[in-house]
C-alpha cells in the first residue's frame, strides 16, 4: 500500500470514530503503519474531527520523526509506535475517550466476556492494565503507556484481544489495518456499554461458558469461520 | 404472497432494525416465510445494513439449502427454521443484540412485566432460556439455539409472547409477518430499556397485577381488543 | 378558539412529541378542549405519529361520542375527559410511555424535587397514585384511571403540579393548552431522567429545601414572577 | 474586541449549548464580557436557542442596566456579574441544567477526578458548593449564588477549574471567552456522564494519581504544554 492510500484510510479511521459518536471535540486518535516503509500516518494533535482533512496528517518513522506534515502529531504517538514495534501483526491503532470503556478503565476493571455478541469479537475479557507508577508518568509517559499495555498482554495473544483499557485513562485498540481498528474501537465501546448494563442489573452475573467462548469466537475467525461472506485469501 | 413481495417485506424488516438503531455494523437479521412454497428470505451473514440490497436476501427451503442468491445466509438461519418449524403460526423472525434487551440476556433475567407498555405487548414476563449445555454448543449449535427456544416455552404461547432471550445471548423475536417481527424486536428494546430503568431504581419493584396485565394484552389483541382502527378480517 | 385552531394546536403538540422522542410508534396521545363549546380534540387510536394529519383528528363530546372524524379516538380518551371536568382550568392533557418517567411510575415512586431544574416547573414533587383496583380495572378502565389521579389530587393544585404518574402505567400532563401540556410532558421525562441518575448516584439524595423550591416555583409562576419576557395579559 | 464581536460570539456560544443536547428548551445562558468597557453581553430570558439571534442578545453594564436590547436578560445576570467582578481573568460564563451534571449538583457530591480525559481540563475535582442559606434565597438570590461559589473558590484557582456546581441547581462554567465557557459546559456534562458510570459501576472507585492528575493537566496547560498545535502568544 502507498503512503496517499495509507493516508485516506487512516482519514477514513478517524472520521469514523466521529460518525459513531466516540470522539467529542478532539478526542481520540487513529494511526495506520506502512510496514513496508516504516512510516506511520497519525492524527495532529488537538483537532477537531470536522476540521480534519488528509493533508493535515502527520507521517513519521518509528522514532516519532515528522517526515511529512505541517502539524504536530497527536501527542499520544510514542503509545502507537510502541503498539506498532511490540505487536508485529497490527497495521492500525486507534485511541478513545468513549464514555462506556472509559468508565470501566477509570473502574479499574476488565470488561468481562459476558455474552456472545462480546465472544464473536474477543476470545475473552479486555484487559485493563496496572496503574503506572510515578517514574513512568515522569518520564516518558506516552511510551511507557505503552509499555503497561505490552507488559499487560504478555501471555495474552494481541490479534484474538485487540484492545486494552489503560487504569485510569481508556481503551487502545488495534487490528489488521487502520479501518478495522476503528471497527474494534466502535464495537469496544458497546460491548462496554452493554456489559455496565449487565453488571449494574446483575452485580453477580458470570462470564460466559467456555464452550460457547470458543464457539462464537471461531465461528468468526480462524480456519474454521463460518461467519460471513467467503473473501479471496481468507 | 409471492416471493418478490416477501423479499421487500424481509428488507424492509431489516432496514427497520438499522433505523431505529438497534443493528451496530452487521448485528443482528430479519427472515420470513412463504408457507405456500415452504421457503425463507434471509439477510447474508455478515453484510452491513447500509450496503443491504433486495438482491443480496437469501432464499432456502426449510432445510437451509440456498435456492436463491449469490451470498451465505445469516450463520443463524438454522435457529430461524427450528422456530418456523415449532411455531407454525409465524411469518418473520428477528434476531437482534440490542443493548438492553442483550443486558437481560447476559443478567440471565427474565424481563419482568413491570408495566401497561409491556402488557400492551406481552401476556407476562419476557421469558429467558436455561444456558446451553456444552454438546449443544459443540453440535449443530444454531439449530440447538432454537430448540432451548422452543423448550423454553413449553406451556407457553408463542402468540401472546412473541420474543425469548437466549441466556447469554441475545433476543429471538417473532410475528405474523417479517414486518411485525422487527416491530416486535424494537418494541422489546424499549421495554427492555424501562424494565432496567425501573429495576435499579427499585430493585423491588413488582410485576403489575394479574388484573391489569390482562386489561391492557386484552384490550390490544383478541376478539374484544378495542385499541388501534379497525381492520378487515380483525 | 375555533375548531380549526385547536385541531392545529393538538396536532402540533403531538408531532412535538415525536420530535422530542417521547413517542415510539403509537405511544402517547395529546388532546384538547373547547371549552367553549365543550368539544374534545384528540390523537386516533393506534395512528403513527409520522402519517398523522389534521383530519386525521377526532372531536368528541363530553361524553366521548365522535363528533367529528372518520378514526377511532385514542382509548385512553375516557382519562382525558374526566381530567377536563375533574380541573376546569386546564386546556391540554397529554399522555405518554416516555422511559424514565415510566419508569418512576413502574418503581412506584414519586419523582421527588430533588432540585432547581424540577422546581422551576413544579411546586413539589411528582406525585404517583395508587395501585388501582381489581373493580376499577374491570369496569371503564380509562375512566378510572382518571378519577384515581383525581383522587390522588385531593388537596393539590394542578396548575401547580401540572402532571401525575400512573402506578404501574406512565406519566399523564396537562395545561392551559395543548401545547403548554406536551411542553410539560418533555419537562417530565427530563426531571424523571434527572432524578433517576440522582437517586442511582445518591441513593440518600435528599429533596430541595422549601425556600429553594419556593424561590425558584415562584420566579417563574404567579404574580412575582420576573423569569422570561412580560407578556400582555400576563 | 468590538461589541459586535462579542455578540457574535456569545451567540455562537449559545448556539453550542443546543448543539450539543446540553440546552432543552430555554434552559441555560452564556454571556460574554467586554472588559475594556464594562458591558457583558447575555442570553435573553426564557427565549428558545431556535429563535435566537444575535439582536436579542441584552447588552448591560456591571450593574446590570440594560444598555441595548429591548429584552429582558437571562434572570441569572446577576449570577454571571458576580463571577466577573470576583475571577478578573474571565472572559466568558454558561450555566446549563445538562443532566448528568445537575445529577451531581442534586446528589451534592463534587465530581472526582476519575481518569485522564477529566485532567486534561480540570485541575482536580469540579467542586460542589455548600447549600444555600434561607436569608440568601430570599434576598438577592441570583448574587447569592454567585457569592456561593466565589465562598467555595476559597483557595482555588478559577483558571485551573473552570466550573463549579451549585448544590441543587447545577453547572455554571466559566473560560477566557464565551466560546471557550461553553467548550468546558460541553466537557463538564461528558466528565459527569463518564464519572457517573465509573461511580455506578465502581462504588469505591479511586481518584487519579497526583502524579497522573500533574501530568495530564500539565501537558496541555501552562508554559510547558505540548497537547495540540503551537499558538502565537501561547
Amino acid at each position: 500500500m502507498n503512503l496517499d492510500a495509507l493516508r485516506r484510510e487512516v482519514l477514513e479511521a478517524n472520521m469514523e470514530l466521529a460518525r459513531k459518536g466516540l470522539a467529542l471535540y478532539t478526542f481520540g486518535n487513529a494511526s495506520g503503519i506502512s510496514r513496508k516503509d516504516n512510516l506511520v500516518v497519525i492524527k495532529p494533535s488537538g483537532v477537531a474531527y470536522e476540521d480534519l482533512r488528509a493533508e493535515d496528517l502527520v507521517v513519521t518513522d518509528m522514532q516519532g520523526r515528522v517526515i511529512e506534515g505541517a502539524l504536530r502529531p497527536s501527542s499520544d504517538l510514542p503509545t502507537h509506535l510502541v503498539l506498532y514495534r511490540s505487536f508485529p501483526s497490527i497495521g492500525g491503532v486507534v485511541h478513545t475517550h468513549s464514555p462506556f470503556a472509559t468508565a470501566w478503565a477509570q473502574a479499574k476493571r476488565e470488561i468481562p466476556c459476558f455474552g456472545t455478541t462480546h465472544a464473536d469479537y474477543f476470545y475473552g475479557p479486555i484487559p485493563v492494565t496496572e496503574l503506572m507508577r510515578p517514574e513512568e508518568i515522569d518520564f516518558e509517559y506516552e511510551s511507557q503507556t505503552g509499555h503497561v499495555i505490552v507488559r499487560r498482554f504478555s501471555g495474552l495473544n494481541p490479534e484474538r484481544t485487540p484492545a486494552c483499557l489503560v487504569a485510569s485513562h481508556g481503551p487502545f485498540c488495534w487490528g489488521p489495518s487502520p479501518g478495522e481498528a476503528a471497527h474494534t474501537a466502535v464495537i469496544v465501546e458497546e460491548l462496554a456499554r452493554i456489559a455496565y448494563l449487565t453488571s449494574t442489573l446483575n452485580p453477580q452475573a458470570a462470564a460466559i461458558s467456555p464452550f460457547l467462548l470458543k464457539k462464537h469466537y471461531t465461528r468468526k475467525h480462524g480456519p474454521n469461520a463460518y461467519y460471513g461472506q467467503t473473501r479471496e485469501g481468507n
